[in-house]
C-alpha cells in the first residue's frame, strides 16, 4: 500500500439521506409515479445483459408510440434533456451548415449557442418571448436563409408557448432542409405527430410529461436525418452522443459504447408503460383538462396569463407576477411553508412571470387545488 | 385537440418491470449497497431546491476526499463515465493542441478518438495490452512530442493493469503540460492521490469502486487546468459538458445549466457517505485483500492471470481463457445458470481473457466464493 498519509479535510461525517417532500409544480422535474420509483429501485443488471437489451427494445417501441413516429433510430441518450438536444445538433450539423433557429425564448437561444459550437453558420428569426411563428413567417425565413436545418421549439419551457408545427415539415421538404424540433416540455403531455408533421430530428426529457426522474432522454432521427449523418465528411464532434456509434448499441449489433444509466432506463420503461396503459390520447386530454382548470383557478385569483390562449401549453403555464408582489419571495415562501415548487421567469421574462408546470403524474386536479389554496393565502396576506 | 388518429402500432402492452437478480462481477456496473438503492428511491426535489444544492456541496467534498484532492472544481457530470471522460477532453483541448496518449488498452484508444474529434494533434505511445509505461518511457515521449496534455489511463478497464503515476506529474510540470488521467476503474478501490501526483484533469464513474448505479460521473480540474480553460481562444465545443458553465451551477452563483439526474445524485451522495464511513484506507485495503483471495482461488483452479502481479488492479482482474474452452459460451452459462456476470475481452484481448471485477459493495469474500464455485463446476464439467 501507499505510504502517503490520507488527507481527511474533505471527509464529511454525514447521516443517511433525508430530503424534503415537495410538490413539484415548476418547469420540471415533476413528481414521479410511485411505480416508476419502485422500478428504478430494482437492483441493476449489466448493460449487455440480454434482459437489459430486451428492455431497451421496449423503450424504443414505446418512445415511437408517444412521439407517433416509425423512426427506426428512436432511443434514449444517457443524460438529461440538454444532452439529447446536443445530440440532435452534434449529429446533424457540419461546419459551415446554415442552421436557422426560431428564437422566442430561452431554449431557442440555447440552440443558437450549441449550433455555433458545432461550426454552424447560425441565422435566427425572433419573436417576443411567449409568441409563436406563423407558417408565412417561416416560409419567408426559409426563402431568405436557405438553411440545411430549421430548428424550432415545439414547447418553449421558458414561456409556456406552443409552436404549431402543421405544414412546417412540408415547407422544409420544399426548401430541402431538415426540421429539428425541441419537444422537451411536450412529449407525453401535448399532442405530437412527428411523422405526420415531417419532423426529422427531435429530442425530449424524461422528467416532464413522462413523469420519470431525469437522466435518460429521448432522441429520434428520421431516415432523411440518418442520410445526412451517413454522408458526413467529418466525424461527429461528440463521442458520447455520436448516433453512428449509439445505433450499434441500440440496434442489432449490440456493440458496447458506454455504460447506460441502467436504473434510469428501468424508470423510463415503467413511465412509458404507464402512458401506454392510460392511452396517449387520454394522457393528452388529462393534461388539457387539468391545465384549463388551473387557468380558471388562477384567473379567479385575479392573476393574468402571459400567453394567448390558443398557443398555451397544457404542460406549462406562465402567470404574470402582479404589480407590487416580489415574485422570488413568494416562490420561496411557497417552497418553505407549503413544500410547493414553482419556477421563476428566465431571460426576458425574469421577474415578469412565474412558471407553473402540470406534467405527467402531477397533472391532477389535486395539484391545482393545493397550489391555488397556497397562492390565495400568500397573495391575500401580502 | 388534433383530428389526426393515433398510430398504435408501437404501443406495447407490458407488465410491470421484472428483472433477473445478478451478481455483477464484470467490468461494471457492480451491485450496489441496499442503502444506496434506498436513497435513490427518495422522491426527487427540484435541481435548484436549497436542499439539493446542499447535497451537491456534500458530493463535492466527498469526491475530493475519495480522490485525495483539494481541487475546487470537483463535481459530478450528468452522464456515465464516458461523458466525464469527454468533459476532460472537451474543456482542455483546443484545435491544434498536441495531445499525447498512452495507449495500452481500449480506453487509451477511446481517448485518441475523442481528442481527435476536438481538433487535437494526437500522438501516441503504445504498449501491448496489459503492460504499463515506465517513467523513463514517458519522459522520452514528452521530449519527443512536447504535448500540451499527456493523457494516461490509471486503471485500464480492458486489461486490468494499473499505470503507476508517481513522478509523472513532476515530469509534466517540467515539460509544461497538463496531466489527464482516467480513474474510472480505480476511484474508491485503488489508492489514488491526485494532488500528490500532480494530476490536472481526472474523471471516473459511479458504478465501480463507489458501488453506485451508473449515471453521475466524477470530474475534477486542478487550478492549472482551470487556467488553460480560462485562456481558451474558442468556446468549449460541447455545451452540456462545458465546465465554464457547469462551474456556475456547482459554484456560488447557482445559475441553471441543465436539469441534473436528481435521484442519481442522491445515490452518489449515499455511496460516497458509505466510503467515508468505512474510511478510504479501509476501503482500499478491503479491495486489495479480496482480490488477492480471488487470484489465489483462480490459480487454484489452474487458471493464469494476464497482468504481472505488481501492476494488477485490485478492482479488475484479467484471467486467460484456458485452451480449448469457449470463453463466450462459458460466460453465457455463468449468467444463465448461476446469475453471475463476468466480462469478455475487448480489442487485442478479445477471446483471450475474461474480465472479473470485484468493486465497491461486490468486493467481498462471498462474491469470490460464489464465482469460483461456479467456475469450478463449469470448467471441470467441460
Amino acid at each position: 500500500m501507499q505510504t502517503i498519509s490520507i488527507n481527511n479535510s474533505q471527509k464529511l461525517q454525514l447521516q443517511p439521506l433525508e430530503m424534503p417532500q415537495r410538490l413539484l409544480l415548476g418547469p420540471g422535474p415533476s413528481n414521479t409515479h410511485t411505480e416508476v420509483l419502485q422500478a428504478m429501485n430494482t437492483p441493476p443488471v449489466g448493460h449487455l445483459d440480454p434482459a437489459f437489451l430486451a428492455l431497451m427494445d421496449e423503450i424504443q417501441s414505446l418512445l415511437r408510440y408517444v412521439w407517433q413516429t416509425e423512426n427506426s433510430l428512436t432511443i434514449a441518450v444517457s443524460g438529461t434533456g440538454t444532452a439529447a438536444m446536443e445530440a440532435t445538433i452534434a449529429n446533424s450539423v457540419e461546419p459551415g451548415d446554415v442552421v436557422l433557429v426560431g428564437v422566442a425564448g430561452y431554449f431557442g437561444d440555447r440552440l443558437v449557442d450549441m449550433a455555433g459550437r458545432y461550426g454552424a453558420d447560425v441565422r435566427t428569426i425572433t419573436k417576443p418571448w411567449g409568441q409563436i411563428f406563423t407558417l408565412q413567417e417561416l416560409q419567408t425565413a426559409l426563402e431568405t436563409h436557405r438553411p440545411a436545418i430549421l430548428a424550432l421549439v415545439h414547447a418553449e419551457t421558458s414561456t409556456g408557448a406552443r409552436q404549431p408545427l402543421e405544414g412546417v415539415g412540408d415547407l422544409c421538404r420544399e426548401f430541402g432542409c431538415l426540421l429539428l424540433v425541441d419537444t422537451v416540455t411536450s412529449l407525453g403531455g401535448v399532442p405530437i405527430f412527428l411523422d405526420q408533421w415531417g419532423v426529422d430530428l427531435a429530442y425530449s426529457c424524461s422528467q416532464k410529461g413522462l413523469g420519470c426522474p431525469p437522466g435518460a432522454s429521448p432522441l429520434t432521427l428520421s431516415q432523411r436525418a440518418m442520410e445526412k449523418l451517413q454522408q458526413r465528411r467529418t466525424k461527429v464532434k461528440n463521442w458520447y452522443l455520436d448516433v453512428s456509434l449509439l445505433s450499434k448499441y441500440w440496434g442489432k449489433e449490440r456493440v458496447y459504447h458506454h455504460t447506460a444509466p441502467i436504473n434510469l432506463y428501468y424508470a423510463l420503461r415503467e413511465a412509458l408503460r404507464l402512458v401506454a396503459e392510460e392511452g396517449l390520447e387520454n394522457c393528452w386530454q388529462r393534461h388539457q383538462n387539468n391545465v384549463e382548470y388551473l387557468w380558471e383557478s388562477l384567473e379567479s385569483l385575479g392573476l393574468s396569463l402571459h400567453v394567448e390562449r390558443e398557443f398555451r401549453l397544457p404542460t406549462l403555464t406562465t402567470v404574470r407576477i402582479p404589480e407590487g408582489v416580489d415574485g422570488k419571495a413568494l416562490s420561496r415562501r411557497l417552497l418553505n411553508e407549503y413544500n410547493i415548487e414553482i419556477g421563476g421567469g428566465l431571460g426576458e421574462l425574469a421577474g415578469i412571470v412565474w412558471r407553473i408546470g402540470l406534467m405527467g403524474y402531477n397533472s391532477r386536479q389535486e395539484s391545482v387545488d393545493k397550489l391555488v389554496e397556497a397562492l390565495r393565502a400568500l397573495l391575500v396576506g401580502k
